[in-house]
């Protein structure tokens, strides 16, 4: 694995300010690790020594295993906390937790929290400080979901060229993300990315209490184009990739929503509904999914169609190509 | 350690259809990790990059540790899944769970639940699915716990010959198992292996409400012999092993049994009612236990009397010979 | 690292007895693996093989995140113990827990619990089991914290002599610990470390409510002095070091402070206060901080008085020494 002389970010909290450099650094040393995932022997020593801090303010446990099972892939020690068990209860502030881990030796801060921002607040807060640690945004509130987009990124141009992954495969490409977009910090984060492309058309569908047209400025000056529907079909006729979103059930009590049966028949991805795109479609989902609802459940476990499971082995290698640029950056 | 050219069983869900060959090339395996264990240095590189993943939908902490122990031992990474954490409470199916594990690279997993038939049915999943991957039931429902009956047949055999541990050791052996059958995974998995040596033989012993007829059917066409008993005497005349089994304490509300004290007088095991066994008959138990309830707590702690502790040490090893042979019979 | 051949401590229970050699001991080892830790692999093979058991009964992040990196830079293989998930909700008592994790190959077991003299009791009957284990208490009820006592003392002395820490540093220092005391495991165990040296001035400041004079009779026969005030001045006039406690908030329910407020008002350490000390005095909390209660806000922040970062990092180099003394003084 060459040194990547051209990566200088030190934190990722948003895609908001990635460039198309950055996203081609990130697909290229992901496929690299890709191929390591397939040795018999799938570990690196790249980050020997080195600390990877999961400070998961929110539980989680499919995105916190990916993490850490990347950064024990690169041979990092790593150390988990949980929000439940911690000082938090005893009233330390996000700020000074992250300043303890900071001093125990941590390198690298992986940081979910359900409030926008904390992340990003942290990673200023240890420039401040002069400290030589990376932080990554792991999910913050709504807001984004930077390694979500990235390993949907790296399988969507996967599956278009498996030699060359990279940004401007998606030239000519329309996707589709259907669903909550507004509660959704995969959909923001992917906003970015696959708006990142010349040529690139992302289409967003949802009910207009779930897709308001705030969104619409994203889309203002960005290399790709973005479109808004309140309605399924326009987004996806036509399309190549069809991204559905993750209903949470708390929207019907908060009467954003009059039902999941009624979500389903608007927005819900079905076969049927397929054959308004293009021949060769594939689905994603960011998961955990809620079979019924906003995927039908045969469409879901059908591998030619699915990506889900792609989704899934991807963002080990995406997020160790995430650890490995930050870890590598800090000691260039 | 040579490579088990007759290990085939990807998957370890029930002992009913344990052969013969398989508990003894389990009992030599674990034999020469406990070899392994003796050492300074107590690590092997067998599984170096493979992953081990526990998937606990049940909390347990000791046969979670007995499993992350043993895995680390064999170098391999490991994951824990904390249910109470998870995408479940999210509305994530188990299988979609397992799935997720799968695709993020996990080459073995050790699942407990507390539905019988789980294990089993992930098993029969990721077989359809065509994955490389095994899946050792850490206890089902009330239907089996097979590490832990394993590890309780090396403990017993390890007594009967250290140098070489194997199955027809039990040939002229009368073991007995007292207490709550009904609703023990672990007497399920412990009624095939005890009964698998020809001229075994394997006393049931338990209150009506805790020991049905329907156990008398596990033993037809076995090897060695099963006999139920109502009553603590006949089982343990002559014995040369006495198994306590931990009774819950919901039994009582269940009015499944008048009280503990009732209980312990009619099945607790105690030095003197082990005057009626084998001068040298050794107790096991599988814990957790409830001291004076199923056993009194001056024989618990009884190093000549008692092999709970030298259990939890064979369980180790045990888990190492499985793990071990799942991951090698993947790779042959 | 050289064996110390003359460390023959096997638990860490209390400082009470601790010889102001085995203090030197600690201190030079913390000294020299905070060279490794300066390292760019902060690895070394001591432990390599071993498991540390962190057997935390109460709840804690930061302490077991430190125990836990520690065991890890040593190489060893580590376990954690969640008591809420434990057997102990299934009536195991915490002796058999620990005898379980003894059974399964545990080295050094690192406990908390919320009841004074659970660790100490454990290590009894490991003894007394013969068994080659050693305990370290990681908190024990209102007992002590030795390994934050430690810590506290590395950080110190490491200020006054980088390159050789050892207890006469503390010959003509005046040291004050500020707060709840009554209720502080780690002024407890700070009280006997602090006046462990020859010259050393020990001053306790709290409220009567928080500092009985029962504290007295600790000084009796010390080398160093212990003073006990109820007023902050004359504890801060002239001292080289200022401790704040972290101050529970449940103390105000219990009647034994009238509010937060007040408390800062009468107790807080704030810049102001500091002029009464040393021009080069520094202030340490064990952490976790209540901002704004004991400590203010700006001076906490303040590299150049607060030593709170600093005891954070010794905090794994001093765990990394105990943990290998312990651990080599077992194999000797």
């Amino acid at each position: 694995m060459a040194t990547n002389t051209s990566w200088t970010r030190r934190h990722i909290i948003s895609l908001a300010d990635f460039s198309a450099i950055e996203y081609d650094i990130v697909l290229q040393t992901a496929n690299s690790f890709r191929e390591v995932l397939s040795r018999k022997v799938k570990k690196v020593p790249a980050l020997q020594g080195q600390v990877v801090a999961n400070l998961f303010f929110e539980p989680s446990t499919r995105t916190r295993s990916s993490f850490e099972l990347a950064a024990k892939r690169l041979s990092a020690d790593t150390l988990n906390f949980a929000a439940s068990t911690s000082s938090l209860t005893k009233g330390e502030t996000i700020l000074d937790t992250a300043k303890t881990y900071l001093a125990m030796g941590t390198n690298l801060m992986v940081i979910r929290h359900r409030d926008a921002g904390v992340p990003g607040a942290i990673a200023t807060e240890m420039d401040r400080l002069d400290a030589r640690v990376g932080v990554l945004n792991a999910g913050d509130g709504q807001h984004e979901h930077p390694s979500q987009a990235l390993l949907d990124l790296f399988t969507i141009c996967l599956l278009l060229d498996p030699d060359r992954p990279r940004l401007d495969l998606l030239a000519d490409k329309k996707i589709a993300i259907v669903g909550d977009i507004l509660h959704s910090r995969v959909a923001r984060s992917n906003i970015w990315s696959l708006t990142a492309a010349t040529g690139a058309e992302l289409h967003l569908a949802g009910p207009p209490t779930l897709l308001p047209k705030l969104f619409a400025p994203m889309g203002d000056g960005r290399p790709g184009k973005l479109f808004l529907h309140w309605e399924l079909e326009p987004a996806l006729e036509g399309a190549d990739f069809v991204m559905t979103l993750r209903l949470q059930k708390e929207r019907m009590t908060q009467h954003l929503l009059p039902s999941l049966r009624e979500y389903h028949n608007l927005f819900g991805i079905t076969r049927d509904r397929l054959q308004l795109c293009q021949p060769d479609v594939k689905v994603l989902h960011p998961g955990p999914v809620n079979r019924g609802v906003e995927i039908s459940s045969d469409l879901m476990d059908d591998p030619h169609l699915s990506l889900i499971s792609q989704q899934v082995t991807s963002g080990v290698a995406v997020r160790m190509a995430l650890l490995y640029l930050m870890g590598g950056g800090k000691n260039a």
